[in-house]
């Protein structure tokens, strides 16, 4: 099935908030097998909503939308897919009740704007919406489907993992079971893998798809089955998986679909070890991505953002004669900095980082981008310096990227 | 003037990525004064990629288009532009030299799919990249513009910044000078702010714009002035910023335009004082959006991250006791930790977070989203403890604006 998107804001047409809703929508869609083809941000005017939706279904059988169903008066969405679809407004009691459920659950009095939440078209079916008080809508004409949903991200996710997804099958025809596996993979690049792949791929059952993700320094292998008899195309992919295995050998880091933090907390957790990271340059970024992860607390004990030097002597143990010498972007600093923290916490394993982010403290030695990483487990450690270049933002996140990946490469061997 | 922003991506309609770029881009225009008026995102096919430009110039005269410019085989983009505009592709020398000097820069070899990025349609006006190889393209036709520009956001942003933003300026012969000046103000919903100032509104003379831009828990006020004799618009605008000031007082938290972050460094760094954060349910996070800002060595010194209540006790003080009684979510913890690495890190003020972020580890006393907060500057502390609803990142997110707004509040007083 081919879908669109169609997300609605005035907000995101001044730039005032970044779309992180299509982005996951397209993610869930393209497991089911389905393509999205178009994604469109409008804004909040009945006219151009029309036309956008008659756009989107010229095109494709389904259409996902989001936003625009606030309780304000400048959300005109509501009434124009009534228009649209030909119906007229009514009041619903089920969605009134369960917005007072929602409203008596958060110890909150509804008001009168947020009682209007329960008005909705009559020509829709009403999806509930456990987590907000906008309503869920699917319209079906002439063989299309169009799903409204709130733009808030974990509203508009609790809809599509709830119901939204699971009626979309059925509107399919989507009978088949759908099941993925994905393997992620380093020390290779896109295509140097494909190389290594062409023989398993001609070798690969028509039922089974395989599909390359890369992100920086990263490929995941997604592999995709899809059938009526689950129970084979389980393990046919099991099999698959392990042949998989077999070629890639430890270039295989994580079995499974999750950040690089995420792979990091699954063999740390794995393995009964823990973890702490001593910061400098990358500022937390490392910890939040560490606790970013549910359950992390099982096997991150903590961080040291030593952004001063300092800090880095009195808290972490980095010797001043060295930060003299040598600089705090150098590897003795580093390498102090992972034994420090790895001390102070009590961890089996540490990651360290000093660099500059930039845009200034850059000398023609150390420009900015230089970062200085190192890892630890136990007695053994790893440093590495490595040069990024862009702005900012960008150099703190792929230090955090290269450091996680380099923890990774010790643990692996 | 009307814009419209194509952005193409065969990784954004997978969702493997966020775009980015369109929002960054869209302020950008607006701060022009120019309205984007719809956002496509699409594949990178060839009659996709005409469509969405045909359909664009049906709507208005300025295109930006991002993305489809790698040197892979599949950016079928240049091509497509080239044939759009009625051109032929050719051999730029000046490109192919830039993009030398750009390798050289880097201490790299040049190899053929990169030297075909030198391959520019004749039609269009190359603008210079210098922070990459793909070149930046303007086509211009019965008077409508199109540029296209990479997809790396670093290299659009300086592509927009360094050339593009003043040449549609020309194109859409605007000659006047525009000038902007934002307030950042809190305790204020929009719609009491509003209230508050429809008199102001109301005395603006008709060369300024004033436009409301919230984000949780804050309002930003942007003044925009229009006009041909620029330092009569500074001195108006100076003046506006005066009234608005005298009419909001301390509501207004910041003189500029910057995150949260950024305006608690500002305000640290005026006053001479510096910041030290001590993390557990945040993760790290408000250290990484305080380093998110550059310059902030002059004020952060670092942060403890104690996830753990051993690194709570052991680096931060945090009496045993206490952690027995009340538990690691309560106001004596999140009150130590604060004092704590204030202490241990030797600073003026301190930030310290201590709450369930979830999904699991909730209890009926302590739901998910329970999160204490304590700030303190030097001997004051305040103290709170915040309630929040939705995913992990969510809540996460939160307490972390929650927590530099407390911070800001303090400070201002």
């Amino acid at each position: 099935m081919k879908c669109e998107i169609i997300v609605i804001g005035d907000e995101l047409l001044i730039g005032q908030v970044v779309d992180t809703n299509s982005a996951w929508m397209a993610a869930e869609l393209n497991k089911q097998g389905w393509d999205v083809t178009h994604i469109a941000t409008i804004n909040d005017e009945a006219d151009t909503i029309k036309d956008a939706i008659s756009s989107a279904f010229s095109r494709v059988d389904a259409v996902l939308m989001t936003g625009g169903l606030g309780p304000t008066s400048d959300d005109v969405t509501k009434p124009v897919l009534c228009q649209y679809f030909g119906g007229k407004m009514i009041f619903s009691q089920e969605v009134y009740e369960q917005n007072l459920r929602y409203f008596a659950g958060r110890g909150l009095q509804m008001n009168e704007s947020t009682r209007r939440q329960a008005e909705v078209p009559d020509v829709c079916t009403v999806i509930a919406n456990p987590v907000g008080t906008a309503p869920v809508m699917w319209f079906e004409r002439e063989g299309k489907v169009l799903v409204a949903m709130p733009g808030v991200p974990h509203e508009m996710r609790v809809a599509m993992k709830g119901d939204v997804l699971e009626r979309l099958r059925r509107f399919a025809g989507d009978n088949d079971a759908i099941l993925h596996r994905t393997l992620m993979v380093f020390r290779n690049t896109e295509s140097g893998l494909s190389e290594r792949l062409t023989d398993f791929e001609a070798s690969l059952p028509s039922c089974i798809k395989l599909a390359y993700l890369p992100i920086p320094g990263v490929v995941r292998l997604r592999l995709t089955a899809r059938g009526s008899n689950e129970p084979e195309l389980s393990k046919i992919l099991d099999e698959m998986v392990e042949k998989l295995h077999h070629i890639l050998g430890k270039d295989v880091f994580y079995n499974g679909d999750t950040t690089l933090a995420g792979a990091v907390g699954a063999i740390l957790k794995e393995r009964g070890l823990t973890l702490a990271t001593a910061e400098s340059c990358t500022g937390g970024n490392i910890a939040h991505e560490i606790t970013a992860i549910a359950g992390s607390s099982a096997y991150f004990k903590g961080a040291v953002v030593a952004y001063s030097n300092e800090v880095k002597q009195q808290v972490l143990g980095v010797d001043a004669q060295d930060l003299h010498n040598y600089g705090a972007v150098s590897e003795p600093v580093v390498s102090a900095m992972a034994a420090g923290v790895l001390r102070t916490m009590n961890v089996d394993c540490a990651i360290a980082t000093s660099g500059i982010a930039g845009p200034d403290g850059g000398t023609p030695d150390k420009p900015v981008g230089t970062v200085w990483i190192a890892v630890n487990c136990r007695d053994e450690q790893r440093k590495e310096c490595v040069h990024f270049s862009g702005s900012r933002s960008y150099i703190i996140e792929r230090a955090t990227q290269r450091a996680l990946m380099m923890l990774i490469d010790l643990l692996i061997g």
